[in-house]
Parts: structure tokens; C-alpha cells; sequence
């Protein structure tokens, strides 16, 4: 049997929760490396919501993927062919691999992985762009201090579990917002969250109320509409909203849900920034020895969900969207193992 | 004839525009000094849109109005009887007057302005509230640097214009949003912005794409609403909008218009910022002394409406969510003249 590559390309642009015929599966030759090229065999890809709007023909802080390419991702590969100084045959490499199962790359939106410091798996989830937009966004744009209240939305998500985890390593008290008793329940049972609110079986605001009592000095919200739409007047005098998704809003076919009580950002002199983990990429370095230094002394836990087959990613990112994946989502390239 | 304090009171919570039956025009006795309080005869007081959240019964940041009592106001007031060291009859004082006639006062809230600087008007306008809302809004909150674009919605205000004007003398590119020819003149014409657009006879966004065609760093808002959101996906890099009011909205019925194209601050990595002038309160003299120096060189310029009649707040007042003031709209107690 001839060696091929699956790949997943987008045929059209969704409109609300992608489709099946927004998708096309193709399976091409294998790619031979060109100068100063390599070639990777893909392991395992990353599944994210902000995936959602790169399919979209609107402007964002990348270009959309275009109508016939490969679906855009962060993956996981091994080396199979490299004619570039630098990379060797049977390295392991972070970089944007696509939803297919090899690669090719120049080795410029590359960079090596060790597989003795982690499973591979968590160099897209704690140790890949999902912990590092964690790590800034909490520190850096929420600029959390200890003691403060830190709510966390979209909670037991890839993103927000670590949030969480960090904000309490900076001793904050830390709410979690999550669906589901059993995510609920892993919150605070397993990872430390100082309380979890379901917001599919109870009241938000009485709940908020109840679990954040002096109100929110940080909100990190992965959620966006009704949620950032009840937070805001709960905010305390020089509150922080770091707006790092919306994924309620993502598959709107209607307009977008606009926070109506924004004017509470006037009320508690408070600010709502946007961030892009991509603008700290000189600080990498620094946030992932910070975090291989928690997990290493067990104060950080990664928790991945994976899933098999890259012919599979038009169903497997629906979990996203319906809240049923647990922790950061990934696809396996079963084909590899 | 005996002298009497004519007082507006609040009567009822406005339901949208305020009517006169919101209103109750109290003729009272002129109050008599205690210990440690002067009496002061009002002279001209502050309207502002602002006083439309002061007599609702929500949360903000300050409490609201009380049904029954002096509506609130800033005004300037001459004292005419006084059992409290430092202020003397005759003395010329900013405190929060109320709509009447004659305060009383414990000095707490009032401070001695001095006519020999500027016009009495003057102290409730460029060198009143309304100027350090410019004033530390613009330099601090927004913290305009020279050479970026800034946009102000309400610019013909009395918020906006000094805000335009601040960041002219800061080397910005300023533009403007008003509603009709006269006040888009006037901000081109007379207070050096560099361009106006008239939100009432123009299309906002091609309009703003063509006087801002690379972006908006800063936009200073008065009137959320639509124009907050067409600003919001027009924001550069790093872009912050400092949110003064959002006059657009104070008479609502029903649900405030939140900003739904909020994302736009992922996008741009922008922050949105409200603020209260109050918060400053310890740098008010470095501002009053900044604003003074450019009066003095003419390069701030005060525009008052002046309005006659404590009786008539009920109707002036209106003229602010008409938008058919021009400048910082003020009520004279013509009775004390």
C-alpha cells in the first residue's frame, strides 16, 4: 500500500456550527522536502475554538484560511526528511502542521520539542499555545495580585484550567465557571479551584454572588454574551476583564451579543483588554520553564482528551462547540503510532 | 418682598426623557448659617449628562438622587453669611450646590475659585469638572502620545471639545463626531480639529474611514450606542477607547446597546476603560494649572451656553439629549444678578 496524506481541507465557510460539506477530506502523495525544507510526520494536532473564526472571511488578528487549504493547526510532528541545517531526521517539532498527517516547513513557525520533559500530547496543551495564552493573559493582562478574586469562564476548558491553576499558585482566590457537575466537581476536587459554578443547572448571578461575595477584581472569560453580560456589574473598583474568546458567540448566525452592561466599566473604573498570545512570543521561554517547573513540583495538572484519527476532526471539533470535550482537545494521527 | 430659595427636587424616577412631573419647584426659606457652615447665594450651575444616571436608582458611582430631595449639581455660588473659618463673605466658591438658590455648606466639598483668573462660568467648564474629565481622561486613561489618531464622539460637548483640544496640544491627529454643520464648524473652524464628521447627515463609517484611514489609537467616548460600535473594529493595534459617558443611551426604555463588535479588542489588542473624574481628585490643581497656561496662550478655548433661570432646569436640562446645546450647558440664577 502506497504511503498517503490525509488532509482535511476547508471547502466553504460555515455558517453558525460547521458542517460536513463545509469540509473536504482529501489524500494526497506524500510531500518530499524541497531546499532548506523539512518534512514531518504529524502525531497529534491541537483543537481550538479560536479555530472557529479563522474559517470566517473576516479580518482578524490572522488571515482566514482559504476556501480549498488545509485546515489551519498547531500540531505535534516528527522529522521524516529534512534538507534544513538544524532539524534532523526523527526530531521532534512543534509548528503549524495543518489537519493532515504530514507536513512540510521551512522550519521558520518551528521549534523543537523534548519528548524527555513531557508527553508530547502537553507540548500543545500546558506547554503549547493553550498554557502560554494562559500564562500571559492571567499575568500579564488580568495582571492578577495575590488576594484577589479571579473568575474564570469556559473553566474546565484547555485554557481556563490552567488559568485557574496559576491564579491560585499566585495565591488569588479562584471561581470557576463550567457546565456540568462532573466539570464542576474536577475543578475543585482535582485541580484546586476555590469554587465552581454550573451554569447549566444554576443561576449565574445568584451563584456569582454566593461564590464571589466581595465581587470579581479578574475576569477571564472564554465565553463572551450572557456570561460577560452578567459578570460586568459584579466587577470591583479597578477591576480587569481579559477577553481571550467568546465561544457562546462563535457559531451565531444572528449578531453578536454585545455586553449591554459595559457602562459597569465606568461604575468600578475598570478595564476589558483583548490579547493575542502570539504578541509575547520573545517571552515563551520564560512562561514555559515557569510551568515545567509547576507541573514538575505538582502544582500545575494537564488534562487532555484525545481523540483518534485526523479523518475525524470535522466531528471531533463539534465537542468543542457542545461543551463535551474535558480539558485541551486533540487529535491523534492514529496512522503514525 | 421676602427672599425666598427657589429649589428643583426630584419628584419621580424619569421613565426615559424626564418630563416635568419628574420635577417639583419648591419655594423655600433662605437658609440660616450653623456652626461651621456658610450660606452661599448660587450664581451659575453645571448641567450634565451625567445627572440622568444621578436620579436613577441603580448602582453607580455615586448614589442616587433621592426622590424628594434638591437635585444634585456643581455650581458656583458667592457666600453671603459664614461661621466657618477660611471662607469669608464674598468668597466665590465650586461645591455641589443643588438646583437652587442658596446652599449650605460645611466646606467639605467646596473650594474657592477665584474670579480674577477667568469668568465665574468658566470654573464649571474648562476649569471645572468637565475639564479635568478632559483633562485625565485623555492624558491618563486613554494616554494619548504624539502623532496617534484620536477620534472623540459628543465633540462639540463640553467634554469633548476640551478633549480634542488637549490632544491637539499633544500633537495628535484629532477627529470629531457631532451631529450637524454648525458644530462640525465650529470644531474644524474654530477649536483647530483636524476633522469633523457629522454623525446626523453622514454614513459614520465611511465617513471615519475616510478621516481616520489608518485607524483609530484613541477614541474618547461620550455616546456609545451604535457609534461605540462602529468605532470598535476601527481600532489600531493597541488602540484604547476611554469611556466618559454614553449620552446615547440614558434615556432608554429598554435594554442598553452593548457593544457587540467587542472582539474587535482581541483583534486589535485594545483596551476599553471606564473612569470617574473623582479618582483624580489629588491632581486636580497640576491640571487646573496646565489648563490656565493654555487658556492664557490661547490655546484652549472655553465655549458656555449659559441659560437663565434656576426654574427652567426642568427644560434646559433637555437640551443635552436634544443636542442642541453648543458647549458646556449652564443655568445662571438670574435672580442673584
Amino acid at each position: 500500500m502506497t504511503e498517503e496524506n490525509i488532509q482535511v481541507r476547508l471547502a466553504a465557510r460555515p455558517v453558525g456550527l460547521p458542517v460536513n460539506d463545509d469540509w473536504e477530506i482529501r489524500r494526497e502523495a506524500v510531500p518530499v522536502a524541497g531546499k532548506d525544507q523539512f518534512v514531518a510526520e504529524v502525531l497529534f494536532v491541537s483543537l481550538d475554538p479560536a479555530m472557529r473564526g479563522w474559517m470566517n472571511a473576516t479580518r482578524s488578528y490572522i488571515p482566514p484560511v482559504e476556501i480549498g487549504a488545509v485546515m489551519r493547526a498547531g500540531g505535534v510532528a516528527r522529522i521524516r526528511e529534512s534538507n534544513l541545517a538544524g532539524f534532523d531526521v526523527g526530531d521532534h517539532v512543534f509548528c503549524m502542521t495543518g489537519v493532515q498527517q504530514f507536513c512540510v516547513s521551512d522550519g521558520r513557525d518551528a521549534q523543537k520539542v523534548n519528548p524527555d520533559i513531557a508527553p508530547l500530547p502537553t507540548f500543545l496543551g500546558v506547554l503549547g499555545m493553550t498554557g502560554l495564552t494562559a500564562y500571559f493573559g492571567i499575568l500579564d493582562v488580568a495582571a492578577i495580585k495575590a488576594g484577589e478574586t479571579v473568575l474564570v469562564s469556559g473553566a474546565a476548558g484547555a485554557v481556563g484550567s490552567v488559568v485557574g491553576q496559576i491564579a491560585r499558585i499566585h495565591e488569588c482566590r479562584v471561581v470557576g465557571i463550567a457546565g456540568g457537575k462532573k466539570k464542576c466537581d474536577y475543578l475543585v476536587d482535582e485541580i484546586g479551584f476555590d469554587a465552581a459554578v454550573d451554569y447549566k443547572n444554576e443561576n449565574l448571578r445568584d451563584a456569582l454572588r454566593e461564590h464571589c461575595p466581595k465581587g470579581v477584581d479578574v475576569f477571564f472569560d472564554n465565553v463572551g454574551g450572557d456570561t460577560l453580560n452578567t459578570v460586568l456589574p459584579m466587577l470591583r473598583m479597578h477591576g480587569r476583564v481579559a477577553i481571550c474568546g467568546a465561544i457562546s458567540q462563535y457559531n451565531n448566525t444572528g449578531p453578536v451579543v454585545g455586553p449591554s452592561n459595559y457602562m459597569s466599566l465606568l461604575v468600578s473604573r475598570a478595564r476589558m483588554e483583548g490579547f493575542v498570545v502570539f504578541d509575547f512570543a520573545k517571552r515563551y521561554p520564560e512562561a514555559i520553564a515557569a510551568m515545567v517547573g509547576w507541573i514538575q513540583d505538582g502544582r500545575l495538572k494537564s488534562q487532555e482528551q484525545i481523540e483518534e484519527g485526523i479523518e475525524n476532526f470535522p466531528a471531533v471539533l463539534l465537542k468543542l462547540f457542545e461543551g463535551s470535550n474535558f480539558g485541551k482537545l486533540i487529535l491523534k494521527n492514529t496512522a503514525a503510532f
